[in-house]
């Protein structure tokens, strides 16, 4: 999957990840009406306003991106129906040809990742069929559970052609709490990134693994030592924009082949036209805003390469 | 709600709670051949058959636990449809009168573990309504993004009473990877079982906190040690039966007060009638099977305290 990523990438020349993390504030007011009229003030109506925004955005920048990632708990919080819209823009999102990056950050002890795995990346069977649940190409995946918590998501990356983002550094302001705790002279994001090696070893896809990781914009030099460290696996790059990571913080999460990092970005896209920047494509027009940005964001970011 | 949970125990003198963690391999084959009449051998047939096994179980031993731990990677597994199916079965647990404890594992940057923490146990505002999500009374929480990942769900526990567990050391053979590492003299379960005092400090209700924490029954030294430093934090404990923990390992998870850790079985619960010990009853009787196991488990449990 990361060589497919890598070609949709080259293809667009844009190694730039939109974000689809719907807030109801960001959905404009004429998309969330018209969503309350048909299902009432109700979650039914929440998740139908959100999922109308994310087609309004989709549509919109497809062409441009070679990825996006849905945070699903952006959904979860309205509940099943709010998980009835993830699973309607990841399965969208697939039809326009886009790679989608679940951003579930799940991981439990080994039965139970495998169920994750199951239901995010792979096939589960029931009786005589076998069906995908949500069908992401790749998802975010939390390490504090150790080795038996990441094999079963490497069993089904290999036996589907999927794959993962580990959370090596997160871009959060206390990241830095537990996971620059340093042991024996190496800090545990560093573990952590090695052992990202180690797993990924067995899922080479191409010259990267379909193992690769996430280390926040907002600590531009661990990512830089971070790079060094795993030259085969992809770095999602979450932070950019609205979070304070800039273009030239990202320089050097990229491999000196231009590859190696894709950089994501969420409220800076999709609630472009909140901003004074693009304020003048109107509410209505909320998703040629969205467009403008990413056509921003992908000037901004080859810019540094 | 640890007061709540408190009672409950207390009441049905119980430290116990119930895994719902269905495999479609446990459900009885007349449950399984009756949803795929209705369903088909589609993931709303597995749904239905989860739930009905779920109903099953929860009718024959609402009287004796005080609380159940569905774990959402089991219902996620059969996409929107089990996630529907683990919706129902929260619900009808507490209707009749379980504490829920949902097993998610979540945890995020600020702003989205917001949303985990409106989903899964606050309320969402949706124009001039509100409305819950999921309604679990507990979830269990990652913390590896630190404290401003787990700041947003302290604040949903204080304005709605409900709680939090938050995952110092886990059960599984590799937990010790990340989790046992050592830096200044002190392994970084310990660390995070410090920041769970911190965090749970403004949680009080009663002489416990809303913040407990998970420290698997497979690790009893640590189990030991942790319960010193975490006097007012209610120890969820995984890992008896299946996994290998004993009562007799479990004794120095509680406190002198009899109180203070809750001990959970999935597996040598609602898969019981699978045991040789069990066998008796047959498939058609599961749920007295899983009656039988929780009478067990609770004498076992209740031998060493």
């Amino acid at each position: 999957m990361v060589k497919k990523l890598i070609e949709e990438i080259t293809k667009k020349n844009a190694p730039v990840i939109a974000g689809l993390d719907p807030m109801l504030d960001y959905v404009p007011a004429h998309i969330q009406q018209k969503a309350f009229e048909e299902y009432g003030e109700t979650l039914e109506g929440a998740a139908e306003a959100i999922w109308q925004f994310n087609k309004g955005i989709t549509d919109a920048i497809c062409d441009l991106v070679p990825a996006v990632k849905p945070q699903v708990a952006m959904y979860e919080q309205f509940g099943v129906p709010g998980v009835q819209a993830f699973h309607k823009t990841v399965s969208y999102c697939k039809e326009k040809g886009l790679i989608v990056i679940g951003d579930v950050k799940r991981g439990d002890i080994g039965s139970t990742s495998a169920a994750y795995a199951t239901g995010h990346l792979g096939k589960v069977h029931v009786g005589s069929k076998s069906y995908y649940g949500f069908d992401e190409d790749f998802i975010t995946v939390n390490p504090y559970l150790g080795s038996d918590g990441i094999n079963p998501f490497l069993d089904v990356c290999n036996e589907e052609n999927k794959g993962i983002f580990v959370l090596v550094k997160t871009s959060n302001p206390s990241s830095g709490e537990f996971q620059d705790k340093t042991f024996d002279g190496m800090p545990l994001y560093e573990l952590v990134a090695r052992k990202v090696v180690e797993w990924g070893a067995g899922c080479m896809d191409g010259d990267y693994s379909n193992v690769g990781c996430v280390i926040g914009a907002t600590y531009p030099e661990m990512g830089k030592a971070l790079r060094k460290i795993l030259p085969h696996n992809y770095i999602l790059v979450p932070g950019y924009g609205a979070q304070g990571g800039t273009a030239e913080d990202l320089k050097e999460y990229f491999n000196d082949d231009g590859l190696g990092a894709i950089v994501s970005s969420s409220r800076g896209i999709i609630a472009a036209y909140k901003q004074e920047k693009y304020s003048k494509f109107g509410e209505e027009n909320y998703a040629d805003a969205s467009r403008q940005a990413v056509i921003d964001m992908i000037e901004d970011i080859n810019s540094v390469l």
